[in-house]
């Protein structure tokens, strides 16, 4: 008796992030879903993505939470477009959120779109935004086992950012091992090992940001 | 058209939980539903409280995980009893779930069962497992501005175990703001510092576990 129920919610949503993944193409947008645990730094990115950057590329960011406006504050203060959305207890966005946040852009004046999801390594992975890539976060004190117990995140996403590097010396997390499951789940998968706190890495990760944009151009 | 499906979702659940609330009564067991984000260090502090209390309580696990039977293994490597449920996907436990895993144990064998839950700092908040509190868990080094933006477990948990205090020379964590929203949100909620990993302050943890132990002792 739920499951069809569920299957009509993720219908509806996919067919609506066709629609916005459509119009993200019209303008030449390059999208990104952001999706982590609760405090492995997707704010902290997109603080130093936004700072690093924005001579090269127009952003803007779209921030998913629960509660409270203190992200898209954050990334305001940055100069980007900000837009914050509150779940009010839902644990994701999903496509019609997105469709409505739109309404505050101009879409013609955007080269990439950040969408930073409710932190959340299970839900968020299953509704689709209309994104062109999903970007998976973990920190290395979050332990190096969440690729293997948290497959579909790191199945679906196009990159990897292993934050917290500089924390390494102080946590039992095997680099390696991580790495591996991950790879293991998704072959495609671009890994970056970072750390926001420091700006260790972060060239990696800004270097995939230009050569994934540079598909998306518009003629 | 979607809500009213939840309600009854949640409905079930809550007369179901109410059930399997009246068999711990019964039978004088004290439960835990241990909630956080991946990684913050539920079956860490499992490991701990189980290794460290098994001369004063017999004590059971249930574990809760998309994948895997990974953290059941860990705790059972103690000599607990552990039974692992796989949620293949789904974002919580439930009460149903919970009354599959206990035919595995005989209750009259037990004094406390935990159940650690799927890591999620939004879902499982919502579904009751029958369980007479429930029990947050946060790591440092997921940042102080987490009790704010993820309210309602803070507002329903009977305890808060902040975790990973060994690592606050190197990261921006103010305990002391945690610590004022978490209670702002709670008056009632004990707060617990401690570091699994060095075992520093998880004596604090184990006199609430008996304390209130001690109050639901069969006659």
């Amino acid at each position: 008796m739920e499951i069809p129920v569920i299957r009509n919610i993720l219908e509806a949503n996919s067919n609506l992030a066709g629609d916005l993944r459509m119009l993200f193409i019209r303008h030449g947008i390059l999208a990104l879903n952001l999706i982590s645990s609760p405090g492995a730094g997707k704010t902290s990115l997109l603080e130093r993505t936004l700072k690093d950057l924005q001579a090269e590329f127009r952003m803007a960011v779209i921030e998913g939470d629960l509660q409270t406006d203190n992200d898209a504050r954050r990334v305001a203060a940055t100069g980007a477009k900000a837009v914050q959305i509150n779940t009010e207890g839902g644990c994701h966005l999903d496509a019609a959120m997105i469709r409505a946040a739109l309404a505050h852009f101009d879409l013609s004046e955007l080269d990439v779109l950040f969408i930073e999801n409710v932190g959340n390594l299970v839900c968020p992975v299953e509704f689709d935004c209309g994104e062109d890539d999903k970007i998976a976060l973990l920190s290395v004190t979050e332990g190096d086992d969440k690729p293997e117990k948290y497959p579909l995140l790191f199945n679906l996403a196009s990159a990897l950012v292993l934050n917290k590097v500089d924390l390494l010396p102080y946590v039992d997390f095997n680099l390696s091992q991580a790495t591996h499951f991950a790879t293991r789940l998704n072959r495609g998968l671009a890994v970056f090992e970072v750390s926001c706190r420091t700006g260790q890495g972060l060239h990696t990760w800004y270097d995939w940001l230009r050569a994934r944009r540079a598909t998306k151009k518009t003629t």
